[in-house]
């Protein structure tokens, strides 16, 4: 019980020397591709690059404590980053005090959050976000990144929350673009690009393993971080306009307080939901996709719990809001990462990076930074599924296409609110007219089905129908319409049988409906009977009046019903050929 | 096409002097029984009595012709007069213009809301209200509505827009209570209680059809009204602290026009939508029922337009919200209506009644007013509701208790919300919890059943799901984590078949959970088959890639699947007895 909150006293237990060789080799790769990332995205989100750091250290430690993923690695993340930056920046000013103490409130909002909800059992409301809502809030938050970032490779200022706003300020200020930054800014997007596609085969060729060649090409940012800090001291390119990052306070996080301004909690009471549950989601999908190569297991409350002490360290270190990435679990697996103290030796490493290594970070360009973010997030940007969703579900496109237009034209928030919305909407629709069919008995068997798609036979005084969902509120005015109109155009009608094969459950409602299906048939002169009903669904109608009020009978098998109901009514239950010919199929 | 947005076409053809005749039978009754309540439920709504017959005039006409039911009588009702009092009054103070001028906005608001979810085919968004909800928040409303009207029998000023509220309000005040006013009110209130339970087998007893007598204990309020202006002229009263309705503008409704600043719309656009679903809602299960009665059908769709077109008529012509009333339209009904011009005939009556007869309700005391609606309101609470819905269902009671707990303590337009959250977190949660089982074939037959509530046949290297629920996005997080969890408890695992009889459809979040599920699978050396996939499900996976990808194979009939793959893994489908007892069921 008490280690289900402390995973880390489960795997703790067994943690022996190959493990921590294994550990330490990841957490050095992690770390290497980890600087420059916690950089960048600290700049997206508004913020003073080193915060990133500040942000890759206690949240780190916190996760391996609580967190049940063995591999997942936290920290800041480009899509989270750019929503705090959307929900901090509509209340204060970047570079400005209030900004970063209110993006460190943003985080322990965050973090108080997952935490209730971990404790509520609640993650299941993350399912509210279906994979075409994801799958196009990230696509459309990899444009918005990109684009916000391409000011800093052009050297321009230019602002705009939204992408038409974006590019509006972008075509403004084009004419001002400096010559010196868009000189490190070009080369370093393309040899980015060119680290991501073309090193790894190369390298390969070169003679190294797969893996090896993998590794290396993830310190391509580095190596590009380094080259423009060079390049920039050499040149003197700071004289001719290219921004830098300039002075880091050197040493380790402070210790910070969250505000507790009612004002301030109101005003981010929302992008903090919504950055909890959109981290929350990407960070699980990834820990269960590892986990499941190598058949662990994590549990998703308890994650919740993880990634909520994550983002409380975050906010008592001077960070901002962080979560589980894709790219980085993906290296650390991949490195070799056996249990959560991976994510502590990296921690480690960063803090020595930033009690060691921000001076060396002075003269690190801006554009160096954008491009590492825009040649990150580009792959987030998926243009395959758009057209597998409008073949295989218009509503499931439905719910895409609104996520993505509302992200870019209305915001991170309005994107997520608005895919929920659709795609729950679209849901309750469908789950409000579900499928039915009038059934009749396939000639020869004991096999019953839709009238519609197979030669069947049936009998005028007698209609089965079945219900394919269960009987539920959603549903429940649906049914009293559907049985009633059927009912209607059948005057000769005597029977009625509601064949609850697959129906799974009857809540109050469809146990209300039925009732009022059950009086209004007796009032019409029709018996109504129930067949193939489930046992749970049994177990509960037999707390109810609703057996006793039936009109007709409860059969076991739709087979017995057709043959006893026809016996009842005179009419011959599997008769010869010519009945069948005399069109009662 | 046409008369579908006119349903007046369709009855008004063929309409003759049999049904003028029954239609103006049961306008004169509906008329009588309206006067009393129409002003006594502009008085609940904290408006002028008068405004009560304005809203029961012009709305009847519009209905009339946009209505598809037969029988419903439209006009102010209690809950919707609860509502609008507590939505106007939070905004503006009771006897003002601007509270008048509100009521009329939030109409007009209410009607073009209704009428657009009419036109978009909205309707279906009412079934968010399940029944429990629904009953509890009448029930709700009816102790709210009738604890509010207690302040007129006692003769006394006290607020509250809450329960406790208004307890505490009567505790402070109950020492003030005017004698006179009491013994007005009393006598009101016993008067109308013994019509309601007494009067009809007293009449019958005399000699009159059961259905003459229902008529004829409709008028009883009439009857106290008449009764108590006499009394107030006769002894006085005015004169000893008895509030009186006063003088009344004679006359026909006033030409109104809604106001449209944006900071008062803003102020009642939720309070018009919620006043519009739960309006709609009980007109429209008051018409099906009704509708049912006769074999008549109603359209959903083309009821939002009815209601919407009558509280438009209501807003222009200086109303209130209305909406379809239980009441009335029983009686309607019962007096013989045959069309919707019987609503016309008896907005006639109402408007003569505004012309002729207002003078005479000068000295009609306010606590006659409030004893009809406090008798007409406690029908409406319903104390047997609690008890069924715990023996039925807790998550239903919990929606049902929430709801009257939340219209208690946080008001009318909180307890709406409060319902549908709660009853929708509700479904999403066992949605995103389906039922499943492993099953095994029952020996000797075809029949596949589960495990753990039948003596069934298994194998070792073979497992069987079936999933009881359509594959959506809700549940396609928990198909992955149960199916993988099933997989490691069983090593020697060799094939999984997923039986899919029950599912009804599967999204695309469904089929991506599939998909991974496939690939993990494959990845631990386990084939994935499905079986008895339905027709539209299998036509829709045949859109996509997920066919192409499977490991194994799509088996017609589970019955199929487990001798075929019984034959590969080389064990024996139906087995001899001896291996049953091994322990292999």
């Amino acid at each position: 019980m008490f280690s289900r909150y402390f995973p880390i006293l489960e795997w703790g237990r067994t943690y022996d020397r190959p493990a921590l060789t294994s550990d330490l080799m990841a957490a050095v790769i992690v770390t290497i591709m980890l600087i420059p990332q916690s950089l960048a995205y600290a700049m997206l989100a508004g913020l003073p690059p080193v915060v990133g750091l500040y942000a890759s250290i206690l949240p780190l430690f916190a996760y391996a404590v609580f967190g049940t993923s063995r591999t997942l690695a936290v920290g800041p993340v480009a899509v989270v980053s750019l929503m705090t930056a959307s929900a901090v920046g509509a209340i204060a000013t970047p570079g400005t005090a209030e900004y970063w103490e209110a993006a460190i409130t943003l985080a322990a909002l965050s973090g108080v959050m997952l935490v209730v909800l971990g404790l509520l059992r609640l993650g299941f409301l993350a399912n509210l976000l279906s994979h075409p809502v994801i799958s196009g809030f990230i696509s459309a938050s990899g444009i918005l990144i990109a684009t916000s970032q391409l000011k800093h490779i052009l050297g321009v200022k230019a602002g705009g929350e939204t992408w038409p706003e974006m590019l509006e300020g972008l075509a403004r200020a084009i004419a001002n673009t400096n010559a010196a930054t868009l000189a490190v800014g070009v080369p370093a997007t393309l040899f980015l690009f060119w680290v991501r596609k073309g090193l790894k085969p190369a390298l390969q060729r070169l003679g190294l393993s797969p893996r090896a060649a993998e590794m290396v090409a993830k310190a391509g940012p580095v190596a590009a971080v380094a080259a423009s800090i060079l390049a920039v001291i050499g040149f003197e390119l700071e004289g001719r306009g290219v921004s830098v990052v300039g002075a880091i306070p050197q040493g380790l996080p402070p210790f910070a307080l969250p505000l507790t301004e009612p004002g301030l909690l109101q005003a981010l009471w929302v992008p903090a939901l919504l950055i909890s549950i959109i981290g929350f989601v990407e960070s699980v999908s990834v820990a269960q996709t590892l986990a499941a190569k190598r058949r662990q297991r994590i549990a998703p409350d308890q994650e919740l719990i993880g990634l909520g002490a994550a983002n409380l360290a975050s906010a008592f270190s001077g960070g901002y809001p962080i979560t589980g990435g894709f790219a980085r679990s993906v290296v650390n697996f991949d490195a070799g990462a056996q249990t959560p103290a991976a994510g502590a030796y990296t921690a480690v490493g960063i803090a020595l990076a930033s009690l060691f290594l921000t001076p060396l970070l002075f003269h690190l360009p801006h554009a160096t930074l954008a491009a590492t973010i825009i040649v990150a997030v580009l792959s987030l940007v998926d243009v395959k599924t758009p057209r597998v969703l409008w073949g295989y579900s218009k509503a499931d496109f439905t719910a895409h296409a609104a996520t993505i237009i509302f992200t870019l034209v209305a915001g991170v928030e309005m994107g997520v609110i608005a895919g929920v919305a659709v795609g729950l909407m679209l849901y309750l629709w469908r789950a409000s007219r579900p499928h039915a069919a009038i059934v009749g008995r396939v000639p020869g068997t004991q096999h019953f089905r839709n009238v519609e798609r197979h030669k069947v036979l049936t009998l005028p005084h007698f209609l089965t129908i079945r219900v394919d969902e269960s009987l539920t509120y959603l549903n429940a005015r649906w049914l009293e319409e559907y049985v009633l109109e059927q009912v209607a155009e059948r005057p000769a009608l005597r029977h009625v049988v509601l064949m609850a094969s697959a129906v799974n459950a009857i809540d109050a409602s469809g146990l209300e409906s039925l009732e009022a299906i059950n009086h209004r048939l007796v009032a019409g002169g029709i018996v109504l009977h129930l067949s193939e009903v489930k046992g749970p669904v049994m177990d509960r109608l037999r707390r109810s009046h609703f057996l006793d009020d039936l009109s007709g009978d409860v059969f076991l098998s739709q087979d017995n019903a057709f043959a006893e109901l026809a016996l009842r009514t005179g009419e011959i239950a599997d008769p010869p050929d010519p009945l069948e010919a005399r069109g009662l199929i």
